[in-house]
């Protein structure tokens, strides 16, 4: 496998782990408190909302994902992999991961965005009041969460088609999943 | 190219607009009128919340997607392509816009899933109530059509899986992103 594209793979691994755990952080760690009637006051956190518990779960188990794959890098610029089988096994494993991982991650950070949007607009129709105009600063917050989790599905859906090419390449062009002799 | 993963192609595309369809009317027929107080009567639809219209909307446009893929295969299936230069053209334009609209319909989903979920359980915290247990029958409906959802986007991400590799399998395994010799 060239290293070149093994660097690219290991620098966006890299910027998506930073960018993952930047989101989770954002989130977990938001917290405001607002005066509701008088002296009755009310805090703002991520458990108020089950979309935000499931971006913080999601957003750190992408990043542990991404953190273990940086390892098996270092690993594998020590060691070369003999035969093309057990390069095929490494290679189907990465691809149906990174397959998984990135949806999850992308549609759990789309939930959350569903979510927001409600708490900034609330929904008329249904009763349900906005949020964002007493909390601003709390919204403001999950809303660069938001935009870390877009930032970080985008390097994933690179990451996963790259480990779809480092696959599919090993095939045969003219017939159905036939292996390319070397 | 082989034409057995070429009918498998036709199918599960077949497959994928009429599911998606289905999921579209579902939701935009979906309509449930109940009394609120007395005499005070309110009729749901999908347009009391902006996550369904983008459902309808996004699983309408792909389905159309999927049709027009659809007539790609009769036209392939009586002209051959000439040169890999071509195919190659061809096979970016599939893959890239497959990638999108898979994902497109896997977020607009998992956003319509949330939006859903809130209006079954309510959020206590954010004083939003449960719309669902009035609702009841509009709700089954919107679940249907949310399963619907994804298992087109189960079909979609298959279909995005094959024309990667319909895409990839031309290049060269040992060096980055060069053409092999047919």
């Amino acid at each position: 496998m060239g290293s070149g594209l093994l660097k690219i793979e290991a620098l966006l691994r890299a910027f998506a782990l930073g960018i993952l755990l930047l989101g989770a952080i954002l989130v977990a760690l938001d917290s405001e408190t607002e005066a509701i009637i008088y002296t009755i006051k009310k805090t703002a956190t991520f458990k108020d909302m089950d979309a935000l518990i499931a971006l913080v779960c999601v957003d750190a188990a992408a990043a542990a994902y991404n953190l273990l794959q940086l390892s098996r890098y270092i690993v594998h610029t020590q060691i070369k992999i003999k035969s093309i089988e057990s390069y095929l096994k490494l290679a189907w494993t990465n691809f149906l991961l990174d397959q998984v991982i990135t949806y999850v991650q992308f549609a759990t950070n789309s939930a959350a965005l569903e979510a927001s949007t409600l708490a900034i607009t609330g929904a008329r129709s249904l009763q349900w009041m906005k949020v964002c105009n007493r909390f601003t600063r709390f919204c403001v917050q999950i809303g660069s969460a938001l935009l870390c989790g877009y930032v970080a599905s985008l390097l994933m859906i690179l990451l996963s088609l790259i480990s779809a090419f480092n696959l599919f390449r090993f095939y045969c062009p003219k017939q159905f999943f036939l292996l390319k002799g070397r």
